[in-house]
């Protein structure tokens, strides 16, 4: 078995951007899992299953990336995967701060690494809730999520036009 | 042959920051390369061969490291090299900015990706530069850089106490 | 018709740092539309209707400058008004990503520009809700809002002093 | 009387991070006083009387420390224990715009100062809403909090293990 | 006449990312005059001739704006040129600061005002620098630059491969 | 003897935002201590002798401060002043890496704090090096530094007008 790097996220939905960080995860490593915080605390739009239902048919095309959900603490996890490297997409600045404590928590708790990869330009501004706001405003948001994802979005929150 | 992590830099000197950072990619690949940059265009205090022999010695207990110097593009020798990985230490948000445009352009020009690790907080603060500040003033820089090099600063930068 | 710059806002309630935009704006463009949002998901103090009313009050002494509200997309609302010009005010870094994110989102969907102005120094530190939180523990906050806002905000949120 | 410098927070629960601010402010003033927001708008996890509690016990062994509780404006509070010396620790680039802010506003207010302190690196990443968060989740955090505060937290909010 | 906008630069040379600012400037104003600062202290690379040739070149499709050379203070030259509104491309937080210092600056000195627009994603992470730094290097940077910045940048600097 | 604030600063020279940060240390401290550093290896515009001769004009005015000049390690200096608090301005988001890690250095090296003061608002875009780059172009710098400050730069920067 080779080496797995781990992408966490809460992915309510899925994006480009986070497309983008897992296909150039795969260049990196032998194995890349998806993992699908199930964050219980928070309202998230779509289910846990939903989420994982319109990741994986998203990188269906890509190999080696399996797509899993998991609970509780991140560090527990990627241990019970066998991994101790944890990759996430750093956007802009004010991701930074708050990434760079959790990763260093995450070091010190578990000897788990967390490699951060540069969104590519184009996503930069993207993110689930920016893309969820704007959709609830009307928002055409083909180019940025997948096509599947883009028509549940709008089942759920695109105004009514009567 | 496993996965390549190459870990580029001026190294002018290595410090125990920069040492943290190569231990903790040695726990993410199956094997690290640190790669001494040649940048002639700049005036560093030790040469190349200098630079990459304190590198070597401190290096010398970590498993699956070597030292390398290398001059012109990074993707270029990334490819000569056989790898498509770089890791970079991430300090502050300083560091941020231009790191993250010199990623964003070796993604375009090559498909080589950057990961980057945070450093470890004990050592976030040090840079190879403020090392020698304070060490051409007088500073005791003990436990921040190796022995070996603390002793190599001191002859070529410490104030004559007579 | 001359050139529209619009300045966007929820203004709950308009601050001296608001205005200082706002006439800023109004040496730039030949007319200025203030854009109150109705955003109905929040919360907001004052009703879209008082907020309206405290803007036109506070610009009514800068010439060519108008008050309206709207609600959904302000690029729909920027192409309705047949402008493609949006003005705001930047702060400080922690504005920044989420103003450039919303800035790149708005120039994809409708060739919508924004146009940052920084916001003058005296002010910088300003901003409506800080104005709401310190009122509400008592503060006096003349010279930092319009005289009308500030004796509107002493009676909602004031502590009873008996 | 010498100087006195207030260190004020909401310390739900303080963390070893507070403590060396605290520790570090009494090298600097000759008497310290450690100040608990009441905030009644916020729910915290701790009552304002256990958040005293905790810190009572975390400064017993630091002279010249006292702890205290207050409401309302911090800049009148400093004015009532005749002080203009507000202290703060500063972690993080996202801490500052915040910091920089109410800073600007209390000088404005009253002519309190305040004067940061930059946590200790190996703080640097503890705050204690992430402390909660990772509790919640099942994290060991001995170590980053007092004894006494980590068993504290643990009846409160780790996960039942049956 | 309408309103100019001014972008001033150094322009050493013209990069994608400077005509993205420039067209979308053009969008924004009734005319823009591009500004090339001799600035004789620094030692550009291209002189101020080339600079306003290769402009003038790059610019020839995009209606309303001009190119033009100018030393001394930007706030004289805009006073001038009759106009008030300088625009400037803002690119990453590591931008932003120096930039908004020289804004508040020209807007106490002469009320000029600074209207700062977001680079497009695509090219946010170009820089005049950069690019010289890796043509010096050997990097193919087409797409990057106009056909014709391209090939007097590799005359001047790109390495030779006998 | 009281508690020592020492400022330190290259002050080449001196400005408005400089005097306002030593206003501010002298409400905090019984003593403040202006300590100019000499820097031999930069190429200040004006000599150690100058730069004392002006911040001692420009204090004259405040209680308890003096003026004095240093080289050598900030922390030794300290040391043999008898205090371990250093106060620093804090501008904006781009001093702030670069003064926390220096303040950690120190904090490292001799248990020497920082305290950092936000600069006032309206000084908040000054810098010595601003102020000199405007007034070789021309510029009138009246109400940004002491009279005799001014006057002693165009004196040796002012473009000569024939």
């Amino acid at each position: 078995m080779g080496l797995v790097g781990l992408c966490p996220g809460t992915f309510d939905p899925v994006t480009n951007g986070h497309l983008d960080i897992i296909q150039r995860a795969a260049r990196c490593f032998d194995e890349v899992v998806v993992a699908v915080l199930e964050n219980p605390g928070k309202q998230p739009l779509f289910t846990t299953e939903e989420r994982v239902a319109m990741l994986k048919e998203a990188v269906a095309d890509i190999d080696h990336v399996t797509v899993e959900s998991f609970s509780g603490l991140l560090v527990d996890y990627a241990r019970a995967r066998g991994t101790g490297a944890v990759v996430k997409g750093l956007r802009a600045v004010s991701d930074f701060d708050y990434e760079l404590q959790m990763a260093q928590m995450n070091s010190r708790m578990a000897e788990v690494e967390t490699l951060f990869i540069a969104t590519s330009p184009q996503w930069s501004y993207l993110s689930s809730s920016l893309i969820k706001e704007v959709v609830r405003l009307g928002a055409d948001v083909s180019g940025l999520v997948p096509a599947l994802v883009q028509s549940r979005l709008e089942d759920k929150l695109a105004p009514r036009r009567e």
